[in-house]
């Protein structure tokens, strides 16, 4: 009970105050640390592309004003009473949903981000009534369900990117039944979610092909970040030489294109991930699928319990995040690079190195 | 030893002298049966769509004369020297394929059907430069690879339709693991794989929905083939009614149609299974498979092992396939009736019943 009755608290964050999407600093209150909760000093916070969408209301459903973030690292400050999994001072982590029904199908299969009543981290309405906000803050209170610890030896700046990107790969290639030794695989499209796809197969003994549009990246993908492989996909010849080889393709990319050129690099069984959110129809003729049992799936992010084996995986197996670690101050800056796919390979934020107060003085003076 | 040296026999069949597709007597040799060799007197075949498409050449592949037939049942004549698993008087089947390279990926795990040098059972060549021809005919020599055991308390002419249509519903849903009971499936479409695909998921405990486009088949679907719902699609309380509701559909239908209505019916981890063989793209929309973590796949037919294991389900189940049995000399006419999707559910010819020496001499003589 030692937690409770304690006062609200206010947080600094940066927010878009509309779909310009422009951030700036922000006050809001925090919820008292209910007895399930645990309030969270924000330490680092990754930037993943949804949070371009969602600040600039590319979606249609954005409320303002919003502080968007959700590959949170932070140090635990407080748990409510009820809290028996974590205490002051545990590093931990937050993803992008901080609550579910916990009634439904996949909310009893630990699926809960499949959950159609889930509460998104930020851009939504929590339980209380009250506008949830993400990372990009000095603090957060969150649902001890909807927290993770950080394995020790995980350094948080690294472990940020796993919390969405991570385990947006991890929990397909696990639920698929690819994860053995010896698969090769495919990564298509090397942005933020590409190159953990590269390590975390990489790590799991595949061999791994990174398909791009361009020559550009060849370099960077095979020496940087260890894959076996290099596919210029307007290149006829080496895509035909790569034809009925793959187990898998981890589909990266956010804008429509066409599906078969990467179904006929599948071998038998193999499978196409779509990972990209694209409202344009994307098609396939059936005769491709049907002649080698192939399928197109499609998964969003991965559950606490998937977020937790990611993390472990990564730990045991010394996969790192390509990171470029930058302060608040340049978090508009970043947004604008990553747009332009500018950035190695995801950007974290060094929320707790941001001196937030002062930032939010200086910009109020302004 | 005993079979060796045997002299080459002919057959009686009815073969597709030209894209008109109209089917008439043909006499032919067939090979002496080999070391390997079963010589099988056809007793009964179903017909499938696909002879339709081989001896009309829509798939503009075909070559005449061209005797088709695939779901063949029939009693062994004569073995070669090195077959021991059968002797005559057993009764046997044979599918699709009757030759495969033995080397590829597919050939070695036993999934034979995806090799790409697999030998069809009609219309295509086989190792000794000669054509094959299918089970539309009163003999065929086969491979004792591709030939099967019909269980006995499997009726001959039930049988049949159990090599192509039955094994095309029964090895997606093995191989996706489709096959626990509970299970809510759906069939889109109620022609000759759609008909085995209501009995076979209800004889593994699923509760099945027959999905079809008019309220015409209610009655049949479920007094008759003893579905436990039916759904017609352009009823859209209907539809919505049964959003995130079932596990998987096989989709039999054999033209294009819209893919989204149906994705809809699915729940966390929904397959949709493509069973039609459709030239002109399907299409979908990311979010629909992502949130949801859904699957659209393809499959054909199933392997030899599996089609074993489908004949002894059906035999261990009690699961019969509905069938209209005719004579060869009615074959034409069927072809055209079967176009039209007027049978219920799947032809059957009694070869051996029909007389073919007296059939071709009556059409040589005309």
């Amino acid at each position: 009970m030692a937690t409770e009755g304690l006062d609200m608290r206010t947080a600094v964050g940066w927010a878009a105050r509309d779909a310009g999407g422009h951030l700036s600093p922000y006050t809001y209150d925090l919820r008292k640390t209910g007895p399930e909760d645990v309030l969270v000093k924000v330490l680092y916070c990754g930037i993943c592309h949804t949070d371009i969408h969602q600040a600039r209301n590319h979606l249609g459903m954005s409320k303002y004003p919003m502080v968007p973030g959700h590959e949170v690292v932070g140090e635990v400050e407080e748990v409510g009473a009820e809290v028996t999994k974590y205490r002051a001072g545990d590093v931990v982590g937050v993803g992008i949903i901080v609550g579910c029904c916990r009634q439904c199908h996949p909310c009893k299969s630990s699926n809960e981000q499949y959950c159609n009543k889930k509460i998104w981290s930020y851009n939504d309405v929590y339980t209380d009534g009250k506008p949830t906000h993400g990372g990009f803050s000095s603090a957060m209170v969150v649902d001890q369900k909807f927290v993770v610890k950080i394995p020790p030896g995980l350094a948080p700046e690294q472990a940020a990117p796993l919390l969405c990107a991570g385990v947006t790969v991890y929990s397909p290639l696990k639920r698929l039944g690819l994860t053995s030794s010896g698969l090769r695989g495919a990564i298509l499209g090397l942005g933020g979610v590409g190159h953990m796809g590269v390590m975390i197969a990489k790590a799991m003994g595949h061999h791994v092909t990174v398909i791009s549009s361009s020559d550009r990246k060849r370099g960077e993908a095979m020496d940087h970040l260890g894959a076996d492989a290099y596919l210029v996909s307007s290149d006829a010849a080496a895509m035909a030489a790569a034809a009925d080889t793959l187990d898998y393709i981890i589909d990266t990319v956010p804008v429509h294109h066409a599906l078969e050129p990467y179904i006929s690099l599948l071998r038998l069984d193999g499978k196409l991930l779509i990972m990209g959110v694209i409202g344009q129809p994307m098609s396939f003729v059936s005769p491709m699928l049907m002649l080698g049992r192939k399928s197109i799936s499609g998964s969003f992010v991965g559950s606490v319990e998937e977020t937790e084996e990611t993390l472990a995986f990564c730990q045991a197996k010394g996969v790192t995040s390509q990171i470029e670690v930058v302060k608040m101050g340049y978090l508009n800056e970043a947004l604008e690079r990553l747009e332009r796919n500018d950035v190695r390979y995801r950007f974290v934020v060094d929320v707790a190195g941001s001196n937030l107060d002062h930032t939010l003085s200086s910009e109020e003076a302004a």
